[in-house]
């Protein structure tokens, strides 16, 4: 059952040749959800024809710089003309409405499909949506203008059954529903046979976690402790702390010693100053102070698995 | 002295993998204008790095409709954030300067450079910008908003000397000018040679009227008559005619007719809706009318030179 995350966008304020502006696309379970959505988003859910934009449920904007929302408008206009027609709601900062709704009324355009916007409390730690496959959570960033991050984490998925024991007591399908949600089995004679013979424990709910743009900054860390994907942002490399810190971003080894200390599964590096003309020096420095860390690159899937424990797989944009 | 049209997007309403939307790079005799802005423009005057994006001193844009508009306030954030410091002059309908002034208050940036918008009357063939060497006109069309084709001409240049005469009557620097400008020449025994005697012809003024999006009207046959170049839009083909009528767009035929009826020297096609999967079915049409057609492609540039007589070069993107 999928649990990825798709990079769109990696680059940081101005667009370079190498990189696009910030977006990515969740899908967890069948559902999908787009996280920022820089200009040529669109464009970039065109060139990975393996996603499937149409499935997007909800947009979160992490804060309204351009280079995280300008792809936005005109990613909905064409999702009308495309004809879409189920809702669609959006998330972020206060000024997301007005935005939209200025855009709207001068290009004189109106979408056929319902478009809720939340605007949402960036200083708060708390669930924003809820479906009954995922749920997301506002982390509240320390940016120049109102920021959030965004926290996925998947909904308890059932308990496992052993096969063998449908037969061995005859389960009807009711039965099987009940004992995998946890249920203990009652017998015809009234005796009862625990849960914990009849199935074992499911993998743990998954979990993503985003956050750009923000300076280093501790007081995320019991909001994306333990997460199994951290994508944080990695603006410089400690040649450039002043700069991050001025401009309020984090280096690349800051990132690390955040995905160290909450014990996440791995870092996920991004939205690159185009000061640099090669990344590899943001996983070089991010690596000497944490192990399990990748460079993001545009097209690039991770994939959240389980086999006996529980693995990221990374699938290049041909691999689908 | 160049008069070239760099065409940076030919796509209609929805991105596709093969077109981007409108936009179009006009250099006359070093000063270069962009003429509509659609999403991910700033990206495509990148990757044709022989444009040279810092040297636009004006923006055209012709209608509010996404396509058209939405990459213009990235495309600002990024001469900021590039250093720009010369005043840029943005003109288009009205509504323009709402939409940008949103956009800056709720992004929370700054321009350092003087941005200053004309909001324009679509109604009028007008002369709506002039500097030393070049004047653009607004051309009123027919769509389904306020919408303005532009007509650039530029300033007639100076009479060519005949390189004998200098000598033969040692004209100063200053008598070149003053006899290049077409004065006569009073030599010191009082007696005059006539210009005609001292100069040829120079080449006419050359321009280039762009025209989309419309339905195609006849009205604008003065305003575009005999121009060198004429970009118009072709959205569809004569197989989707009741659908052009109806969304306010022109075929390829119908662009041809006006091609032929305002004697141009060549007609540039575009604007192609997504529903042509291959873009000759365009020009196949348009030669039925007129002979002078060619398919307007992303990269490439319309030079206009005089070699004895006007002639249109068509450069890739590569041969620059």
């Amino acid at each position: 059952v999928e649990f990825k995350v798709t990079i769109l966008g990696v680059g940081a304020a101005v667009p370079t040749l190498q990189h696009h502006p910030s977006s990515q696309m969740v899908t967890i379970r069948n559902h999908s959800f787009l996280v920022d959505c820089g200009e040529g988003t669109q464009m970039q859910l065109l060139k990975y024809a393996f996603l499937k934009p149409s499935r997007i449920r909800a947009i979160f904007i992490s804060h309204l710089h351009g280079d995280h929302v300008f792809g936005l408008i005109g990613m909905l206009h064409s999702f009308a003309l495309q004809g879409r027609q189920d809702r669609i709601d959006i998330y972020g900062p206060s000024g997301l409405q007005q935005l939209i709704d200025v855009q709207m009324k001068v290009t004189g355009a109106q979408l056929p499909f319902p478009c809720v916007i939340h605007q949402i409390d960036c200083q708060t730690f708390q669930c924003i949506y809820e479906d009954s496959k995922v749920a997301v959570w506002s982390i509240p960033l320390r940016h120049r203008i109102e920021t959030s991050g965004y926290l996925f984490r998947e909904k308890q998925v059932a308990r496992n059954i052993i096969p063998e024991t449908i037969d061995q007591y005859q389960m009807a399908y009711q039965t099987i529903r009940a004992v995998k949600a946890g249920e203990d089995l009652v017998l015809p004679d009234k005796s009862v046979i625990p849960n914990k013979d009849l199935t074992t424990d499911p993998p743990a709910p998954r979990s993503f976690a985003y956050c750009s743009d923000t300076r280093y900054t501790e007081t995320i860390l019991p909001y994306i402790k333990e997460v199994d994907l951290l994508y944080h942002e990695t603006t410089f490399c400690e040649d450039n702390q002043a700069k991050a810190e001025k401009t309020m971003h984090t280096t690349a080894k800051e990132a690390a010693i955040l995905a160290r200390k909450a014990e996440v599964g791995y870092l996920i590096t991004g939205h690159y100053s185009s000061r640099y003309p090669k990344t590899e020096v943001f996983l070089k420095e991010a690596l000497e102070e944490f192990d399990r860390v990748s460079l993001g690159e545009e097209g690039y899937t991770y994939s959240l698995e389980w086999k006996g424990k529980r693995v990221v797989k990374k699938v290049g944009p041909l691999e689908h």
